[in-house]
């Protein structure tokens, strides 16, 4: 069977002041009614129904996911005690999937991405189920870049032995990049074998085992010991294999090292979600460039401005280009929407200040 | 006896979203802890008691000032109906004056000006009041320029025949220059013997009442009636004035037409705070040329920004240069600061829209 691993455990702080330390991003309705968590669920629900939906994240936000998914077992949420990166959320949830179905195969996904085709989407992650079962492969998904982003990691393809699946291609993977600075990117983009690393994975829970077993054999001890022991120690169990577990990467512990793995290149309208810009660009814009989501707005000579803002106040902007103004109960951000992604300095000011409050 | 004539009508839209049709810009603390008008008020005191300050304002800020100058006699106060410019209250104004006191003279001064030297504009005016007082003058304050500003009218003086009182020069006005255009403000800055009208203004009040039953005698009429029916008909006599009188200004009525005016020129740091920047200007700044007047402002690579909320908000900057953000109760203005003069241009699409609650 078919299984998706969520990862909700992020404590994202770029989408301040509507994002908190107590909601994150993935518990927001950033783009649309629902939540992202929400959407991310719905997305795939016509392929993994929410029985086979296991939900990774910090347990402080356990609630939230409950309360956000009210169908989803409450057995499918992992409550992290604290963070490790991604390769222990890999290990334990496989193995906890392995011990209820071992031939269960799975994909781990963000929970805070953006996916304007979902069509195509699903028809990429059925290819990449068919391809992680066919052939015992580790398989991820690629994005084709459209601009020279130095935000993500790249995946290059070996373009010359492309295979096909499910009407898409499928590559074996040449090597794995970090994000690199602007010339690197620029020539990547250039290349065209280079793929932004969109984070997903797909493979059977036994083939994924085998490689924990193989470069990381602790996390995998631990992971094997955690699934045989969840369902009489509950949150001790999981509390006993985080605070236990190596911190390491699932990119730089596992998929670095694999022998083989394969990429599905794809192109379904992903963005990443990264900052208030982002939103910016997914909306609507009006002639003059303004997404005005605020009760009452009023623009004078002002181009390319974002307005959000949860109160009835009227906000007025005048002779301003490319700036957003988001405005919540207790706190208002005026920030150059080029300047989006450091909106996160000011959450760290926060931090190491007598505003802590107010993250 | 000298008197003041406070005019205080103004219904600034410059200062909005802080300053409203229901409260303007005279009677707001935009600079200290007193509102423009008591500040007004007791910038002249040692020279001029609140029982001889004549308050013109309209009808319905009448109570506000009773309330911001409670010291202030009420029939001080005197209420336009409607906004006739500026001769018909220094018409009314001087008629009344001269009625309690044939030999009383009077300054016309305006309520929401900043003066940053007041010794120094206490000595200016003593002058004024002086050479008015000495040969039956009319006497203007002319502000020496120190920029090609565009928004202001300009004297001309006749500096070949200066004169000197109270320590201070004194020159005959060579013409009257309505607001230039910026060519011509350079050439008027360059020329030296040009100075901005600062709308002050000094007289005997039989003077200024000879000069108008010459250039504007049906006023002169007008004024003269309701000097002699204002203790009986009190209201009633106002509102008959305004209702019937022609409306015109003080410069283009008496100044341009007069045979003789005097200007002194001064420097006391004068300013006419016309928008948002002008406070910029007058506060204090930080390293970054910041003004942060919030109670909590957080700033990442933000200069020469201006920050004013009435709320406890956290307001944070990011990445902005020269941007103004105003926070009121009910609206939040943000404003390239060089444009401050344009926010205007919104109070007047709210006049002409849904939106006329928040003007």
């Amino acid at each position: 069977m078919r299984y998706a691993v969520i990862m909700a455990g992020g404590t994202g702080t770029r989408f301040w002041p509507k994002s908190r330390v107590a909601k994150p991003k993935q518990f927001l309705n950033l783009i649309g009614e629902k939540t992202m968590l929400q959407t991310t669920v719905e997305r795939i629900s016509e392929l993994i129904p929410e029985e086979r939906i296991l939900i990774i994240t910090n347990s402080g936000y356990s609630d939230l996911v409950k309360e956000q998914l009210p169908n989803l077992p409450e057995e499918n949420i992992i409550g992290e005690p604290v963070g490790r990166n991604t390769a222990p959320v890999v290990a334990a949830a496989a193995a906890i999937i392995n011990s209820r179905d071992p031939d269960g195969s799975m994909a781990v996904l963000p929970s805070d991405h953006y996916i304007r085709d979902r069509k195509t989407f699903l028809s990429v992650l059925d290819a990449a189920f068919e391809k992680a079962e066919s052939g015992h492969h580790l398989v991820t998904i690629g994005i084709r870049p459209y601009r020279p982003e130095t935000g993500y990691g790249y995946i290059q393809q070996k373009t010359e032995d492309s295979g096909e699946v499910g009407g898409h291609t499928v590559s074996e993977v040449k090597t794995f990049a970090e994000k690199p600075d602007l010339e690197t990117a620029i020539r990547f983009l250039e290349a065209g074998d280079f793929l932004w690393n969109s984070g997903m994975f797909v493979w059977s829970t036994r083939v994924i085992l085998k490689e924990f077993k193989k470069h990381l054999p602790q996390m995998y001890e631990q992971a094997v010991t955690l699934a045989g022991t969840l369902k009489s120690d509950g949150q001790d169990a999981i509390n006993l294999f985080y605070n236990n577990v190596e911190s390491v990467s699932i990119d730089y512990g596992i998929m670095e090292k694999a022998d083989t793995v394969y990429v599905i290149p794809a192109e379904f309208g992903w963005n990443d979600v990264g900052s208030w810009m982002a939103i910016y660009e997914l909306e609507d814009k009006d002639k003059n460039g303004n997404v005005l989501s605020a009760s009452t707005t009023s623009v004078a000579d002002s181009q390319n401005c974002y307005v959000y803002s949860e109160s009835d106040k009227l906000v007025a902007l005048v002779g301003l280009q490319g700036v957003g103004v988001i405005e919540t109960g207790d706190a208002l951000l005026v920030c150059r929407m080029d300047r989006a992604q450091d909106v996160k300095k000011i959450v760290e000011d926060l931090r190491n200040s007598s505003k802590d409050s107010f993250r």
